[in-house]
Order: C-alpha cells, then sequence, then structure tokens
C-alpha cells in the first residue's frame, strides 16, 4: 500500500496509473504536476487525481512518483524534482527507451539515481491525454522495467508491486536489451509505416494511388497516425539500436528482391510460408494474453 | 440481365459475384466450375451456384464468364475455354495483376482475346473459400476493368453493368497502369510486411522479440498472414513493377535512415507529420466511401 504517489504528466498513462492504483486501493492519495494546466484542471474533474501542485509540492514526502511526460521533458523533470527528493521516495518513469532516459537520470541525480528505477509501460490508445485514461489500461500488458546496478532491491520492488496492482505483468531487462527489442518490433515497424505512407504520398499521383489503397494498406499504415513529436523522439533517443535495425532490414528486403528479381518462386513462398507460420503462432498467444485482462 | 453466367473457380471473389448478380436479380442461372469438387458441392449446397459441371459444358452458351481461380490458373482456363466460346459469351477475370493475365488471354485465344475484358475486384475478407462468400462483398468496393483495345464497347458494358448490378464501383485503367498503382499500394506492402516478420522470426533471439511486440506490430504485420501461394504468384507476375517500387521504397527509408543518423529531429518530424496528415486525410475519404455501402 501507498501512502502517497506524485504523477508528473497526467496525460493517458500517467491518468491511468491512477486510476489502476485507485481501483486496487493500492494508494492513498495521489498529486500531479505538469506544465498542462487544463490537463491538470480536467483530471481533478475526472476524479484521476486527489490534488493538483507545482513538481515540487508534488513530490515532497511521496512514496513513489511516475514521471510520465514526453520522454524530452524526463531529464528537465528529474532536475526539478532533484532538490525535492526524500530520502525513501523512490521514482520511476514510461518512456519508450532506456538508455538515453538511465543517462539523463545520472546526470540530473548523480548519487541519488539510487532511487531512479527506469520503466517503460507497454500500452496505448488511439486517443491520448487524461479523458482517454482508464483504470484497465495496463490489464494483462507488459511493463519493462530495467533497473540500475545502484537500486535497492525495496526500491525495485516498490516499482514492481505498483505496477502489479495495475494488474500489469512486470518484466525485468536491462536498459541495452530493452532498447534492442523495442527498436525491432517497435520503432522499425514504426519508421518503416512512416516511409511507405511518404513514398507514395510525395508523388504526382498521390492521389490516384490512394484512391486504391484498401484495408490492407490502413492496417500497415496504421502507426503512421502516430504522435510525430514522440516518434521523432523516439527515433532520435534510441538511434543507434534503430540504425542497426534499418541496416538489417535493407539486407532482408534486398533478399526479397532478388528472389523477386530471379522468379525464384519456390524461395519466396517458403520463406513467405515460415513468416505466416511464425506470425499466427504469435498471434494466438497474442490474442490468449489478451483475453486473460 | 444476364441469362447464363459461368463462375470458373468457386471460392470467395467467384461465390461472392454469384451471390451477388443473384441479389440484383441480375441472373437466370449460375453455373459453377473448377478443380475443387468440395467446393462446387458446397457452392451448391449454399445455393451460390444452381448448377456444377465441367468446365466446357458450363462455358458453352453463357452470357458472361468469371474466372475466379488463382491468377496461375488463368492461361490453363483460357485454354480450356477458348474451343467452346460462343460467339455472344463475355469472359472476364478477377486476377489481381493484369498485363501478365493479358499476355496469357492474347496466347490462349488468339483472335477471340476481343471477348476477354480483364477485371480486378478490390475486396477481399480474412477467411477463404466459398463459404466466406456474401453477396454484400463487393458493395461500395472498387473493381478495376483494363480493357484491351480489341474489346468491343458492349463487352466491356457487359462486364461493367454485371460488377454494377454487385454495387461495386467500375473504374477503367490501362492495364500498365494498374499493375503500376497496385504495385504502390499494395504489393509492396505486402513484401515490407512478409520482410519484417521474416527478419524478427529467423533470430536466435525471436521468442523473446515476439513475447514484446503488441498492437502496432499485430496491425502493421496482418497482411503477411495473407497466402503464400497467391502473394509469390503475385510477386512474379507483377515483377517489373513491384522491382520499381522496393528500389524507390529502399530510397526512402535510406532517407530516413540518413535523418536519425543526422539526428535531423526537425526534418524527421516534418516528414513524419506530413505523412500522417496524408494518410488521416485519406483514412477519412476511405472510411467515408466504406460507411456508404
Amino acid at each position: 500500500m501507498l501512502n502517497r504517489v506524485a504523477v508528473i504528466g497526467v496525460g493517458l498513462i500517467g491518468g491511468s496509473f491512477a486510476l489502476a492504483l485507485k481501483r486496487a486501493k493500492a494508494v492513498t492519495h495521489v498529486t500531479g504536476a505538469g506544465r498542462a494546466v487544463g490537463s491538470l484542471r480536467a483530471a481533478l474533474d475526472l476524479g484521476v487525481i486527489d490534488a493538483a501542485s507545482d513538481i515540487a509540492a508534488a513530490v515532497r514526502g511521496a512514496d513513489l512518483v511516475l514521471i510520465a511526460t514526453p520522454v524530452r521533458q524526463i531529464r528537465g523533470v528529474l532536475e526539478a524534482i532533484a532538490p525535492h527528493l526524500d530520502a525513501h521516495t523512490v521514482v520511476t518513469d514510461a518512456g519508450s527507451t532506456k538508455q538515453d532516459v538511465v543517462a539523463a537520470a545520472r546526470a540530473a541525480l548523480g548519487v541519488r539515481v539510487a532511487q531512479f528505477v527506469p520503466g517503460h509501460p507497454i500500452a496505448g490508445r488511439e486517443k491520448s491525454g487524461v479523458a482517454a485514461a482508464g483504470a484497465d489500461l495496463f490489464d494483462g500488458r507488459n511493463v519493462v522495467l530495467t533497473p540500475l546496478d545502484e537500486n535497492s532491491p525495496e526500491a525495485v520492488a516498490r516499482v514492481r508491486a505498483a505496477w502489479e496492482a495495475c494488474r500489469a505483468n512486470v518484466v525485468e531487462m536491462r536498459a541495452p536489451a530493452h532498447d534492442a527489442v523495442f527498436a525491432a518490433v517497435s520503432h522499425l515497424p514504426h519508421i518503416l509505416a512512416y516511409a511507405l505512407v511518404d513514398d507514395i504520398s510525395t508523388r504526382d499521383n498521390a492521389a490516384e494511388l490512394f484512391s486504391f489503397a484498401a484495408g490492407g494498406f490502413r492496417d500497415f499504415t496504421r502507426i503512421a497516425s502516430s504522435s510525430p513529436e514522440m516518434w521523432r523522439d523516439i527515433a532520435l533517443n534510441n538511434r543507434d539500436a534503430l540504425l542497426a535495425e534499418i541496416d538489417a532490414y535493407h539486407v532482408r528486403l534486398a533478399e526479397f528482391r532478388n528472389l523477386i528479381d530471379a522468379s525464384n518462386g519456390d524461395a519466396l513462398e517458403r520463406i513467405m510460408a515460415d513468416a505466416r507460420a511464425a506470425r499466427d503462432a504469435w498471434l494466438e498467444q497474442f490474442n490468449a494474453s489478451r483475453a486473460i485482462e
């Protein structure tokens, strides 16, 4: 049971975290803070947070602080809270990249980085903002923690317990492994989808091309309707891992190209069939994990 | 009003065509033919077709013949029906590529190619086979016809009227333009999706990577669960246009790579924002066109 929780950045993720903790009766009092005054007022009106204040007051005396701002702002937030951190306070974040956040935390917090347990909840919705928040957002979803060598077991356990109270499935990884994994399964597909839409939409006959795009195109490019600011940051913050993924993909696509160029139907069909089988097996597990929610 | 229609290959597309014509009371009698005896029996039981026969008997005396087999089999079907074509019979097809089908039709039919009006209905479902067929499959969907110089206006009009009776939106294009358009908006995305799944699923840590794949990955790769046989054929049959698309995409992806490598956040965000705006504008029109159905 947490007494006081502070949420810095009360949007979809921060708001849902507050609501999920309340649903579990795992918190007594949630204070919200952040730059967007309108969001804080809405969060108060919706009962997502119990009070709104500036960052210093929100953090002071808190058992747990979640930083759920855009990843670019995390360093500034850490610098702002550093002077107000009680010795018992544990801080975590919700950033989509982790090595850059760890570096920012070391720079901003110094030895107090031991109180910072980096995290990444794998959850989202089409809509953003606190109005879209819900207590069920993390049900059955993965939350990755990338604990630091400096973290005490108690600090890690406190963050883990909070996410588990949100009914999330908590997984621990090293930050570099986290960034490599998400470069492959999330960041690369986003870049590929943006690149396809860019490729089509900047042609002279874009209107004609779009007029024949159908359901397959819609689903393939859905993630190209994601926030450009967020994905710009992710691409730059996880640059090295993402570049390695793009390079590997170039090679793979070139292999497909060569098979098509050589009219090697047997090899092409075999690779496509293997890919379909792998995806179908994954999808079955994925759907099963979501059905548990 | 069509008196006799023959459908060669009574699966999802062929079966839905028969049902849609019946819904419109635009046909008196539909005969099905094809290699899959089980499909023909199911089509009879479901009332999709009125009779099943061999290809020769199905075609003889028909006003309209739809070839809805896998695209690879179209040439063989055309050769099989050629000796049995009445002078008044018009033939069309449902193949996803058109220049190769036109070449096959010229080879198989000789001067009778004037009776063949190439077509491509842009419709599908997750499930295939006649059991998935429905009279509404083509409601509001595009059907592209790529008429030949040899076709009479009456022949083209008969095919157009049949698809319009199915409530489809009929568009005419030249075959090379058709193949270029669909290479860009359909064939390329399929190859990109297969390549991503192949890229992930053949790694040593594939299981770990898949365990963190989420909704974005699922939608991006949905089309990689398509039929390998069908997409092998499309890739090879539309090879030149598809290779040009893959090459253009390589260049575009390399541009994204360079922006990321240079940490050029401004340019990256601008391109992503433009792509999102283009996709969102397209999606609005696309959804509106589907709502009309």
